[in-house]
């Protein structure tokens, strides 16, 4: 099969009447009082489909520039475009720039109009200062440029990586550089860095615990986990944008359920900001989704993986609920501390650890690391232990020395569980096990952190 | 000789020592009122050692990635790397952003400090709402951020151009693209529609015009002609970030003339900011220049000429004197229009109009275009007007028909005027030229517009 680079004329048609429809929504919402929510959603459909026409219209272009790869886990090893993720993110970012002016159109209104009387005397101060600035909140201004920044810096730095191949230690800190605009404004423009204390620890702590400097350390490494968690949970078609978009979901859920409450809820404007900015997230990635899920016709690359951790950062460091997006990370958090005696290098760690193809039945199997010296008795005892628990699968040679280990990643672990899989079955599972993790992540947040905090979202 | 990608042991200890004398300057401004101007020059030595450094570093990873060009104006037309503005524009835009709590730093104090009464009464205050937010310049703040999502857009775009080559006329519209944040920006946070009439016009249009939307579509030209002037002044070593630096330091010399007025002048603020986004452009451009000169080490890409004119275009609109600006870019404007019959195709435009390397001599000659067809009556009367005036070089095939023309830039119609010259001196001499042009522009604006505008800085 070669890969198309052309839309079917009814992709065409289908993805123009989707644009055109979005188009007339958003022309409708000005009408009224802006209806950003509207406005947002008119801009993800547009977001899928200028990111789906242009994933197929850019195959050739990326394939000639060398931006390619080979799937692995095919019996025919065809090269396919890679860093499709790129393409995504120049879509959001241009679109979401553009979303600038809706979520502020009644303050602008409000600003330009001047409450009616700027006709009447205040021509001359109108023309010196701008016009009602006062009356504008320019803090909930800087701190969405400051998002956008954020995710920009993390894309340049992403398409960095695809094209030059950073080393593993040195790309692990590219989040941390692109959380240094949110960071400043977070500084500049809150700086609250006081986190709430448990009820039953509050008698020693206080009820507010200020942590001051580690406060900014706490964030960065939210920064820095959430994109990187993202890219080691890869390396079989699907598996990066299914997860996201997952997540994506859930903390699309989690925002309605504070938009959806009784009252009007104290967070509500946190919440509404990252609808804003997960919407058109999911808008392009259900358009990289349906051309990344196998059999996969594109490869992402690692600027999404960095993308779309960098989205869920920003929108739960500036919406201040950094703990409740960790709940939703719980498989990508297990993979990591899994992953990690081979990230720290106490067992060998391959260039790539995903499954191994079997070409003879055409399912997924275990890939292992190879011992070329037997480990050290400690590590070698705790190798075998876990063994025993069915954590890891070692082979051993005939004088009881280990000589394969199974590569410590979520996806091994589960075909060492489960047996041999097709490459899209083993998606399909991980990614329910997402959804259900998930989903008690925020049965956990909404029914039971009561009983440890006094009160729902008073700062953080 | 071969590219050397070691920085030597003179180099090295230079460039530590610069770099070292700018953090402690840095962490010494913290000792006063933060003065911002210090730090950013502090802040440009170091973008200057930074990209020195990293430009050396990466030019074999660049080469690896295919990011490479054959230098045709040599006798070994050997190959450097290609696309270094791209280093420098990441170089910059991480330290213009690590730079944005500098020009705050007075103002996050004041709100910090709550004026010396935080202690007393408003802790719950405090918590609640952050800090004194009133207090704090959020609108500097925000046009600040939109300044740099503006360069990072045209950096993000420009990559893509290097990579891709996008065609003439798709990305003639890149820098409109980048502009958007800063136009919304300034709509949302300005929206000052109005210009100054020349004094012998008010009379017809009274003091102030209101150009609404048009002035959207003023800057935006702007935005998209200071990038692309640059990009097409182009072609031989060292031309494109000399230009760059000229008008860079000419605008700086602008500021300064402000800075140094014996009373506060109204628009300081707007000649800081552009100091501040200038200052470190001038370090990462220098350090380019130093590898770019005659004979080139490495070529700037595309990535640099937007960059440079997004820096121009941005610190020429937010500061509120774009009209000075143009003034800066008179050798650009007589280019772009003397090259505008070959952009809209009314003469025939080959791929490349660099002037043409004459291996036998070592000199560069004017390049011709080739007149398949022979032009139609008129064109071919006006082509040989201009060639009587010396504003064109034509040759005709016995019949009279013109069957070669000069192409239009600058650069050959310097060689058509001034005969061959070795390339280093055809580019020191359109570096003079642009030098004399821009103090002449700077004389016109501060010496003689006070004839035609009743006062100075009013609006714009």
């Amino acid at each position: 099969m070669s890969v198309p680079s052309q839309l079917s004329s009814t992709e065409t048609l289908s993805l123009l009447s989707l644009s055109l429809a979005c188009f007339g929504i958003i022309a409708n919402t000005f009408h009224g009082d802006g209806e950003p929510l509207i406005a947002s959603l008119a801009f993800s459909g547009i977001a899928f489909a200028a990111s789906f026409s242009m994933i197929r219209w850019l195959g050739p272009t990326f394939m000639k520039a060398g931006l390619k790869g080979k799937d692995m886990s095919k019996v025919h090893k065809k090269e396919i475009p890679e860093t499709m993720g790129a393409v995504c993110a120049v879509v959001y970012l241009l679109l979401i720039i553009m979303f600038i002016p809706f979520p502020f159109y009644k303050d602008i209104v409000a600003a330009t109009s001047g409450g009616g009387n700027r006709d009447v005397v205040l021509e001359i101060h109108v023309v010196e200062t701008g016009r009602f600035l006062h009356r504008f909140p320019h803090s909930k201004l800087a701190s969405y440029l400051s998002a956008i920044l954020s995710l920009q810096s993390v894309s340049i730095l992403g398409i960095g990586d695809d094209l030059f191949d950073i080393r593993w230690r040195h790309k692990f800190f590219i989040p941390a550089f692109a959380s240094i605009p949110i960071l400043i404004v977070y500084f500049v423009d809150f700086g609250v860095t006081q986190i709430v204390i448990p009820t039953p620890l509050q008698p020693y702590f206080g009820e507010l615990f200020e942590l001051g400097p580690l406060y900014y350390l706490y964030m960065a490494a939210i920064a820095i986990f959430c994109p990187n968690s993202i890219n080691i949970l890869a390396g079989i078609n699907g598996i990066e944008v299914s997860q996201s978009l997952v997540i994506a979901f859930l903390l699309v859920l989690n925002d309605t359920l504070y938009l959806l409450a009784p009252y009007p809820h104290p967070a509500t404007d946190s919440h509404l900001f990252s609808l804003y900015m997960l919407l058109p997230f999911i808008g392009v990635s259900l358009a990289l989704w349906w051309h990344n899920w196998y059999p996969a016709r594109v490869f992402v690359g690692d600027t999404y993986c960095y993308f779309a951790g960098m989205v869920f950062a920003v929108v739960g460091i500036l919406g201040h609920f950094s703990k409740t997006l960790l709940l939703l990370f719980i498989p990508q958090i297990f993979n990591f501390i899994y992953s990690s005696p081979q990230l720290f290098r106490i067992v060998p760690c391959p260039r790539h650890r995903l499954p191994r193809f079997n070409a003879r039945t055409g399912l997924l199997e275990p890939s292992v690391t190879e011992w070329q010296h037997p480990p050290k008795p400690t590590v070698a005892t705790v190798l075998k232990g876990l063994h025993k628990l069915h954590l890891i699968r070692v082979t051993t040679n005939r004088e009881g020395q280990i000589i394969e280990s199974s590569n410590l990643t979520l996806l091994n672990l589960w075909l060492v569980w489960f047996g041999p899989r097709r490459e899209d079955r083993l998606a399909a599972e991980i990614v329910a096990l997402q959804v259900v993790c998930g989903l008690l992540g925020l049965f956990v947040r909404h029914r039971l952190a009561l009983w440890i905090f006094r009160s729902d979202n008073l700062t953080v």
